[in-house]
């Protein structure tokens, strides 16, 4: 199956800068089917620290038990990422267990690092086992023809962890007060595919930054981005992002949680993240919205972000979207649903810029014709004051469509 | 929207035999938009008892909350029931609580009961206000035209609280060892149409029980019946369950837990809510496949039911059911997200009679023309033993389809 680039995608893939201290390389090393890119690698300069967040999948993938492993024991010192698509590695017993580590060991020999500095992630087939012998013949040339990272190197990268996603996705943006830089790549759209499972985000920075204020900065970044989407509530086997932030730049290493950039880099950190999670959800399945849910009036921003979520996995607010139908009803419901404190007699909602009920009814003068309008454009947005606090947090989703049924009611082959 | 009868509909409605202490009738009041039956009201017997279950939705309607007043405060003694389709009387405010009220008071006024052994139902279109006035014009005739309990009195009972289901549902079952009878009706299949919200069950027995053991009994048959069913994972504003015990037959009552005859009671009220509740599945919005999911080897029952519910409500599993593809990776990344006890190197996985996959890897020998064999029937099976215990549960579910989309995606009006 073929699938049509999303109507949601961006113009282009954007112009990635250089970060210093990261090499790509990319090849086809015939783990999917069709003859395309599917195994990418990037090395790390020596001094390079790595964050990261994984699937709280309770049977994740073998690299996912493996980073785990890495970051929960190492020193949280990287300096590479392996990275194959067309499997999952998931599901996949001990022999699966092994493929991870032969991949790691074969990159670590290769470019002469411990085992333990090496990242690995796949994406892919639930449940086949992996190709090794494919994979053991594809890294050694591969290592060979690493380049420092640039603008098509970024773009190479992004397009061979793509799966059936119908766009590569990257981003970037300046650390504010410095010359620093961070890139992301990202790929999937929750279980975006038949059978693919994973959404996949790795982001490279200059900066020296210590191994725990980097975590901090990514799990709150992560967060509040790639935790805030939802396309199905179906959560991959294989959800990984990292972090990497090299040094290799001219900014002085941030090493304080009191230093004074610290905010400046979550800022441009919270960007690229955001702006990778809503790409993933421009691209969702069947999508043909991209929906904004925004809950105010919480007793806090965890309760904030349930609600919104309740709200946005809703199969019945997702179909009425796709109507473009102001049926707040189903809102209510939703809210209801999510087990949260709210007050349904100080309930407030809005389409858009349109108020269409409050103190828990319908408002006298709401124009259906307003919201109605508000909803048949490309991005919409859903606001709702639950009365019970001062918290606010939004997530961002798609709406449900005939394409989604259309793709995943398809047979694997 | 006109729908065609579920292709999962029983070839037609039930028998339903009378129960002594139930009168019913029915009337056109016009609170739907087209002339059809729209309310009920049963009258029951002095001396009935009743115990319910409604929606944990923190946004109930109003009738909902008055059902809570009314099995907190009072002494479980119940003359009669009221219920209306066509609007749900959620999201309606101050002004709802009042339409509740005024309705319960018309009933009890004209049956000489008091209002607080009258329960109220509503089912239909939420945030709209109820027509108040149609419902008091209605309920004096009404209210004179009651009839013991008959066949064609549950069968017009059962169509008047429809709203968009394509079939009335009925059951009854026999009390062994006495000679009293259960009998129950039902509408729904969670949030089943474009604004219709809710699940309603109403069970009616001949026998007397004590009211504490009248509430265990049916929470636990609810528990396994209504509460494991899923169409899309919505829970309704509305969703109640009541049963009422008349002691209008000549069994002696049940007043004690030891009563050798609670057994039979608690196995026939079983049958009646879980017939009820495969009834509603078999009608969820465009089911094509009866699923029935049952999760083995979990710690408790409870997570049995929580990692049968995670794999019927994954909208992957149940678009793979739709094309009756045996894609069992879904069903492992369901167990991984229920957050629930699983060793996934235990994991063994059937579909039908076929064994999938055991100790976490697709088994040797699998073979998949079985597994696709079975899921080309109406009503299929999915099996998972998640290998760190010995409590099961069995969740109902039906495939999503273009059905679903179709139906909820319409306009409301």
């Amino acid at each position: 199956m073929t699938l049509a680039t999303s109507p949601l995608a961006p113009t282009g893939f954007p112009e990635l800068p250089p970060i210093a201290g990261v090499k790509l390389a990319t090849a086809a090393a015939g783990i999917r089917r069709n003859h395309r890119a599917d195994l990418l690698v990037a090395e790390m300069a020596l001094g390079t620290s790595v964050a990261g967040t994984l699937t709280r999948s309770l049977c994740p993938a073998a690299p996912v038990e493996w980073c785990r492993r890495v970051l929960d024991q190492g020193d949280r010192s990287a300096r590479a990422l392996v990275c194959n698509s067309g499997n999952a590695n998931a599901f996949t017993g001990k022999a699966g267990e092994i493929s991870t580590e032969l991949t790691a060991l074969a990159v670590a020999s290769g470019l002469g690092v411990s085992a333990e500095s090496v990242l690995v992630a796949s994406t892919g087939l639930i449940g086949e086992p992996m190709p090794d012998e494919k994979v053991a013949a594809a890294l050694p040339p591969l290592l060979e023809s690493l380049q420092p990272s640039d603008k098509q190197g970024w773009q190479e990268a992004a397009e061979a962890i793509r799966t059936t996603d119908t766009f590569a996705k990257g981003s970037f943006a300046s650390v504010n007060g410095t010359d620093a830089t961070i890139v992301g790549i990202a790929k999937g759209s929750g279980m975006i595919a038949p059978d693919m499972a994973t959404m996949l985000g790795f982001l490279f920075t200059d900066l020296a930054v210590g191994p725990e204020i980097l975590q901090s900065s990514l799990s709150s970044a992560v967060n509040r981005s790639f935790n805030r989407i939802t396309v199905d509530s179906d959560t991959s086997t294989n959800d990984s992002v990292l972090l990497f932030a090299t040094g290799a730049g001219s900014a002085d290493p941030i090493i304080s949680t009191s230093d004074p950039r610290l905010p400046a880099f979550q800022a441009a950190l919270e960007n690229v993240t955001l702006d990778l999670a809503q790409q993933i959800i421009r691209d969702g399945e069947g999508a043909t919205k991209l929906v904004a849910v925004k809950v105010t009036g919480a007793v806090s921003e965890d309760s904030a972000a349930a609600i919104a979520k309740s709200i946005a996995d809703s199969p019945l607010v997702k179909t009425a979207l796709a109507a473009g139908d102001a049926n707040w009803g189903r809102v209510v419901m939703a809210v209801g649903k999510a087990g949260q404190p709210a007050n349904r007699d100080r309930l407030a909602i809005w389409i858009g810029p349109e108020q269409v009920a409050e103190s828990g009814s319908v408002l006298d003068g709401y124009r259906e014709s307003v919201a109605t309008e508000h909803l048949g454009q490309d991005e919409v947005e859903i606001t709702v004051d639950v009365g019970v606090g001062e918290h606010q947090a939004t997530v961002w989703t798609c709406d449900l469509t005939h394409g989604y049924i259309e793709i995943n009611a398809g047979y694997r082959t």
